[in-house]
């Protein structure tokens, strides 16, 4: 698959395009020389950082808007090619707080885009972010797209639900949608600010600090760490292919890594910082999954996916973008 | 199980107790000594009917209110033993049209119970009415609770949804939640004021009034037709049962039936009308599951659930309460 003949002169839509994953994309995107239009809402505490498109902002367009807003979602997907979804409530937590909020930000906005794409866009292809917590308690390692799915979480619950807004949407309207189910992203233009997600990335920035970092536990919790450059292309790639439309992926790495190897290769990379252990807190320990690691068979087969980067490089890369930016990340 | 020793003296909230279903268990409730509180919005094209509490009507608490609404949600469920949660969007061709509203009506709905619960009434037995239209297209029958679950319609993508918010709450706050998954509902109470659900009670409704009912194709699909009575014993054993709690469960007869034989039926019975049959329009096709029938097993055994009335004596039952009332359905 040559992804520069699929995305050439295409015009595409990224909702959270100044979040992590979706300023990575639009990186890549702009490179591919696609016309990249990004929608997001910059809300407090999340993801959205202007200074994530540093070195492109000339080559995309821009609109700071809400995906909640159909008539927003109707103008910026009516003539869009591929419509990358990313927008939503990324904190477990929060949604614990405020399930209705979550709701919103998860099912409210997906039927926005897929409303839209079905009045404005029926030929677009939909490529959405859903999330390893749809599953729950793990049944087998490593996990194929096939496994039980009863998520802990409402944060799980409404991932599930888009999931399967997306099949409905598919076999009801035709609309080309692919789910894809992230495991554990880290990289560059992850935001810093505070612990309530993007682990890895907090992390990083304590032992930039000089802290000390709580791992609970041994710290022996098996995780899928995902560079986000190896996301990104497996993003264009299930966005690009035929044989994904309708379908379900997992998006991780295929590798199986201990939690306190990361956390314990972070310190070492930065050079600062250190590591000590503490019991689990009761109410974390009631949605731990258990060791997760995504299987990765079907997307090489299907989607020509290989993974380039292992955890150790990707936490280097990852050190060296922030190690002269922490000014824009906290 | 002597349900009266469940029930009676027990607070006992009905969202959409002014519906079919709900006001068939209110009658039942009653019966058993519990003190009722129904909640309704009575929106037109609904199955509210106030009528449905006739004869009970001085021996229940109605109010008409939006379970959409927190603080009326907050206010009736304080101080409750069980909460029968039926009030919901209920067609799946208008969860098409508008699928932000059928989103609303159940998941904001639910998650206003669940809320409600957590803060007010933690140990209130809660039972949610799903429906059989979270599977999609059978892999198998009789369907079990295992069957896999990728809904094709809107409708069951967010029954779905509602039952994974009653697991998550389950087992994050320890809330008693039980899933029942309705078949094919008839009998006494049901609306008729239009065809988009209850089709039994409104081809009776037809042949009643002398006109021909139409069937699709030969009619020959299998449907597992429970006689409301059955229903509402298995949700009063549902309600009543420890073993029930965080479960799902199937709500049928367990009897497999073909759709054109419950029409005949109903035209034998009311003695007018007739049938005719045409050819699938394409967007009914798309939606149709395929034959169903519910296995009934594990009903049996873990609520000792036994169903008593087969389809000819149900049609019976019901014609005889539409035949003096129909002032009141249409």
């Amino acid at each position: 698959m040559n992804l520069a003949d699929e995305y050439r002169g295409r015009r595409v839509l990224i909702t959270g395009g100044l979040g992590f994953l979706g300023s990575n994309l639009a990186h890549d995107l702009v490179e591919l020389g696609a016309d990249v239009v990004i929608l997001d809402a910059l809300l407090p505490l999340y993801g959205g950082n202007e200074y994530n498109v540093d070195g492109i902002r000339d080559r995309v367009t821009v609109e700071i808007g809400d995906v909640c807003d159909k008539p927003t979602v109707d103008r910026l997907v009516a003539g869009c090619d591929h419509v990358f979804h990313f927008a939503a409530q990324v904190s477990y937590i929060d949604a614990i707080d405020d399930p209705w909020w979550d709701m919103k930000l998860h099912c409210t906005a997906l039927l926005n885009v897929l409303e839209a794409c079905r009045e404005h866009a029926p030929e677009a292809k939909i490529v959405f972010s859903s999330s390893r917590m749809v599953l729950g308690k793990l049944d087998y390692t490593p996990v194929d797209t096939k496994h039980p799915t009863l998520p802990l979480s409402l944060y799980g619950a409404h991932k599930l639900t888009c999931e399967k807004y997306c099949a409905v949407y598919h076999r009801t309207y035709g609309l080309p949608t692919v789910v894809l189910r992230i495991s554990n992203p880290y990289g560059p233009r992850q935001q810093m600010k505070h612990s309530k997600y993007s682990i890895l990335g907090w992390f990083m920035r304590q032992a930039m600090e000089g802290n000390d970092i709580t791992v609970f536990g041994e710290g022996a919790q098996i995780r899928d760490y995902v560079y986000v450059d190896d996301l990104v292309s497996l993003f264009l790639r299930a966005g690009a292919s035929d044989r994904a439309v309708g379908e379900v992926f997992n998006a991780g790495s295929g590798v199986a890594s201990r939690f306190v190897d990361a956390v314990e290769a972070v310190v070492d990379i930065v050079g600062k910082g250190g590591v000590i252990h503490k019991p689990w807190p009761e109410d974390y320990e009631r949605i731990e999954t258990g060791g997760f690691v995504a299987d990765m068979s079907r997307e090489k087969d299907v989607l020509g996916y290989e993974p380039h980067v292992g955890l150790r490089e990707g936490l280097e890369r990852m050190y060296d973008f922030y190690a002269t930016r922490s000014q824009h990340y906290w």
